[in-house]
């Protein structure tokens, strides 16, 4: 089953439309640009991590984004409550492990997180996913040392066992269900020059996964917006800084044309 | 009593002169921008929360800004002693309620602000004071899903009960003490598709209230230089991205005549 | 021993080379601009705070940045926790002392800090530094009311009393190890426009110190790199925000010649 062009862009409308509420508990390093890259696409996103109200922004959230980047405990038990309640409630959750492999509190809590609710997507880079699939990995610090398609057969150990979709980012993102995957080449490296790229990609998931029920496609699509936008914005920057600008005014402004032009995609 | 458009221009310059320190308890996901927007304008932000120090912030400010927006129960405790410390020095404290209405634990936190001081102004957007009115309300999240000019009786209702002045956001912003209300038609849609230009109204609010013991046209001022800034960077820009670095360019150089030529404000 | 320029050159490609790990403990308003700014020179940021995870961090890192600018009693016991670490394995640590002198709890957790194992520089404003070498000062709050070359000797002071070097920051930047003194003519008035450069400045002294032993020259190449890209972005800029982004694009694709244009530097 191949990516169809008009559903990428069928999803990328009805986000517009719908304005889905995307519900964060993320880091502190990303929020801002997570909250402008949502409302960039069209999506509602609202930060929230008290224990005293997880779970009512759940109740109006129509899908949950769990990301460790600067964990502390009572973080946790924040994203424990809002994890159960949304797998209640039956809206979809994605998990981003931000450096799972670097430390053991941040490969525990993100195998805390997954064994203690049902997580429809884990997007991260290449350490992180080898790293909760149990190898031994190499890690930078939050980046990664390795390279997504090396490491293609550890994304679909882990999506098998945690019934769920793995999305990991890299050069190519690969995406997967541990049956079918989807490589897809579109992106910059300079992505990785500008912090919460990834962070990013991972909320704007939460919206496409609030349209569409079907997660591997849901993920693929998300990937092929973030990848074709971010190809786009690095012709038109000068660094990384005018990167971010470009990124957010191409999130805002993307036609359907310039995702025909650029989409690089093959499903195994 | 008309606006004057001289006195909008000499608060401005004020702030420049004076450089006023505005003390911030705020969200995690706008400290940057409401900083940025402060210093853009002459004014000196501070970020400070902690129980052990709030209250020595407060000593050296000239105005406290509370907002919600990722409210925890050690936050508010924060919150509460600097309201207090600040309603002892006399200087003049604005409460931005974001969410209230989203979840019970935000609107019993801004009427729980309310009850244990004197706030001189609550901005906020439709839903948001709507709901601490005591309306039946709707919010979408943090965003509004009704009209500030439809609100009105609530805007009344709220600044009367409170003998506050309320600045309620919108397409059109009304701010009123209850008796007067003022109309102001500035602004521009990409403002609510970057966050925290709400939060940044607040606390240059805050700056404005520093110079201009009159709360209500320390507020219809705020709210003019928001709402021309907003326009002059919607014309400039490419998208969110753009428009953000254009509106705190603005914010930064804008002139007499760049006012005069925008402003559209009533008084009833 | 004059500055040599080639050795500023070769300590900005090494950073490109190796991308040493710079553990941030910082606050709350800069971090994104933070993980930029070591992004764009080729450094690879990581922010954590936790004590259950603080000390795993330390292992993998090659410098250790503590900033105080929004501090609380959970975040004091991780630096501390963190500072230990790093002395045991001896990498280098900067202290940003943001706002001592302000409050008597930030003035106090700076002090503490340096009581409680060695930092090998301190940067900060002249507000900062007087106060922590024990003159009365004057702050305005997170800002300096002092000149960093009038207060020379506290520097000196406060370097030789903790066996560190001091960067104070300012028109003229000042770095003396209590000894030798470096000035640093270059830097722009906009800097000061904009949240976080001081924080910046402090983070990318730490990807120096990952690559030069020599403490007091590459707490110079580091001023020098910031005072230089300040200069060519504030000639590009139109405001503080799009000062930003050219300093972020300009830290990106800093040439030799660019430096050789503009460096100023004399040593006493």
């Amino acid at each position: 089953m191949p990516i169809d062009l008009q559903c990428v862009w069928s999803d990328i409308q009805t986000i517009k439309k719908m304005s889905p509420i995307v519900h964060n508990i993320t880091n502190y390093v990303v929020m801002e640009s997570t909250a402008n890259g949502l409302l960039a696409i069209g999506a509602s996103p609202i930060m929230a991590h008290a224990l005293d109200e997880v779970d009512d922004i759940v109740k109006i959230a129509s899908s949950l984004v769990l990301n460790i980047g600067t964990l502390s405990p009572s973080w946790i038990q924040g994203m424990v409550v809002a994890l159960k309640a949304a797998n209640s409630k039956g809206i979809p959750i994605i998990l981003d492990p931000v450096g799972a492999g670097a430390t053991s509190y941040r490969t525990e809590t993100a195998h805390s997180i997954l064994n203690q609710g049902t997580v429809k997507v884990i997007r991260g880079n290449a350490s992180e996913i080898a790293s909760l699939s149990g190898s031994q990995t190499l890690t930078k610090g939050v980046d990664s040392l390795l390279n997504a398609t090396d490491c293609q057969n550890q994304a679909k150990i882990l999506a098998s066992r945690n019934r769920c979709v793995v999305w990991m980012s890299g050069k190519t993102d690969v995406i997967t269900d541990g049956q079918s995957s989807i490589f897809i080449h579109n992106g910059h490296p300079l992505m990785s020059k500008v912090t919460g790229m990834g962070c990013m990609a991972t909320a704007i998931n939460g919206a496409f996964l609030a349209v569409n029920q079907n997660i591997l496609f849901g993920c693929a699509h998300a990937a092929i917006l973030m990848g074709v936008v971010g190809e786009i914005a690095a012709e038109k920057c000068k660094g990384p800084g005018s990167f971010k600008i470009e990124f957010l005014d191409t999130l805002y402004s993307l036609s359907l044309n310039e995702i025909e032009e650029r989409i690089c995609v093959n499903v195994l």
